[in-house]
């Protein structure tokens, strides 16, 4: 498939945060945009700005060239991809779907065998750089499926992100954003619980920052999240609840492969303590909390 | 007290990896140099080269204005600062002891107060950095003490490190240090089982590492440590051994403020289990080698 704005009509199901600012964005570039979401609501200022509202996924695959799909877990993935409604019965044959949500590496596996016998090529591509990243179209984008549809796709992946890169067969996407996601959870475990004895020694935090930070003990958490939570602020720029979402994925998946991962498990468990304490909507920074209460 | 090369006499006690560097570096600034080791070897070289050797640790402490020491772990600076033949009985009123170890804040705070009641200042001033950093004198440093007397202590310190900072009354500098291994412990666990995740699900980790080492899972520990361990290297930078010494001290110390630190428990744990494998000399990188193999 060639892409140009002119010909390339581009379908777009998932108009979450994330969703709609990258929707935004292959408007700004020109191209026919067909709109799919739960909430209709959503859609109408990029209607306003000429995107073509399609009340059916049907009729959405139907008339899209391209399908990008972002949408909340990997059941959602099924509901629009699967059935006789879905994406891979009613999209054309030669058309291309990149699905975007951080979700199942085997689900990806079964999405791009389905697509692959209806002559649709299926491209898993999760990103991260969370809602900033969709704003500012610096996401990143880790790309499983066909390398020739991968670089069939960049035109498109590259209005949307910066640093985009192809990690191999499908599933190779997701399996990238899992790794992604376990090499944060302990380790936000480790950023909070030191926050936490810096407190409770009567240090001040940011002056123990200004020295551990450049050092071996520095992370982009240390740099990004540590002030905020300093000024207590635990507002999400990725929500509890969403990277519970993530984490539950990363572990079933370590399963198939027989994967003991304690660090994760640890982070789930911690954060899912958290959830139940009604704080599921704040940011991973929140974790924090969890130290100053004892229980 | 005045810091000249001319006047100052510095004695230094732990001619180990990171002390015989600073020791070197102080010589070559042209300090009076006396010397106090374990093994009297480790000086001839720095002897050779102008510096005194003393045979007893009264001795030095008498003939010092400023003792440095850097040695294995708290019980080691109990030796050498406490009872009839230590430091703190034995050193001129007016002189300064610096505390360089990485050791317990609260045997800081001991040190602190019985130096205060003969006359003299002492600084805990613990470093990161490892060997590299001791032979660059690049060293980080964090100084808990008197602030006058960390103003006084500083063109020595900068002799030896470069991002150094006052953290606080005694014992500030070694919780400091306690939260940087806080910071470094599960987060080691984080990155090990994300690179072994990486392994199983069939990845080229490279690629993954390009992708996920800009965002949010980024850490000076993926930068440094992720390739070695794609490399098969395990040398070490920083020792299991020396790391299980630090958590332990990390520990006890959140203990006394009543603080659990699970992600600290985990990664203690699973070094722990390490260097009962026989892999203590391992760099903390090791760890990925525990993911490897199924018990």
């Amino acid at each position: 498939m060639e892409i140009s704005t002119e010909k390339t009509r581009i379908g777009f199901i998932g108009l979450g945060i994330m969703g709609h600012s990258m929707a935004g964005h292959l408007l700004d570039a020109g191209f026919s945009l067909h709109l799919y979401n739960r909430t209709k609501s959503k859609a109408d200022d990029l209607v306003e700005r000429g995107a073509v509202w399609e009340d059916r996924i049907s009729d959405l695959a139907a008339r899209s060239d391209i399908i990008i799909t972002i949408v909340g877990d990997p059941k959602d993935v099924e509901k629009i991809y699967l059935g006789p409604s879905g994406i891979l019965e009613n999209a054309g044959q030669g058309s291309m779907a990149v699905e975007m949500t951080t979700s199942d590496p085997n689900l990806a596996q079964t999405l791009f065998d389905k697509g692959l016998e209806k002559g649709i090529q299926v491209l898993d591509a999760p990103v991260s750089g969370g809602d900033l990243g969709a704003r500012n179209a610096t996401l990143s984008i880790m790309v499983g499926g066909e390398k020739k549809t991968f670089e069939e796709a960049l035109p498109v992946l590259e209005i949307m992100g910066k640093n985009i890169v192809y990690q191999g067969k499908a599933g190779a996407g997701q399996h990238t954003k899992m790794a992604n996601q376990i090499s944060i959870a302990a380790a936000m475990v480790a950023l909070c619980e030191a926050m936490a004895y810096v407190s409770r020694a009567g240090l001040d935090p940011e002056t123990v920052l200004t020295c551990i930070s450049k050092g071996a003990a520095g992370s982009w958490s240390m740099d990004n999240l540590g002030p905020r939570i300093i000024k207590g602020d635990f507002a999400p720029g990725f929500s509890i609840k969403h990277f519970i979402k993530d984490m539950g994925i990363a572990l079933e998946s370590g399963k198939t492969f027989d994967l003991d991962m304690p660090g994760l498990d640890l982070a789930l468990s911690m954060y899912r303590k958290m959830a139940e304490k009604g704080l599921g909507e704040d940011g991973t920074q929140g974790l924090y909390k969890l130290y100053e209460s004892k229980e």
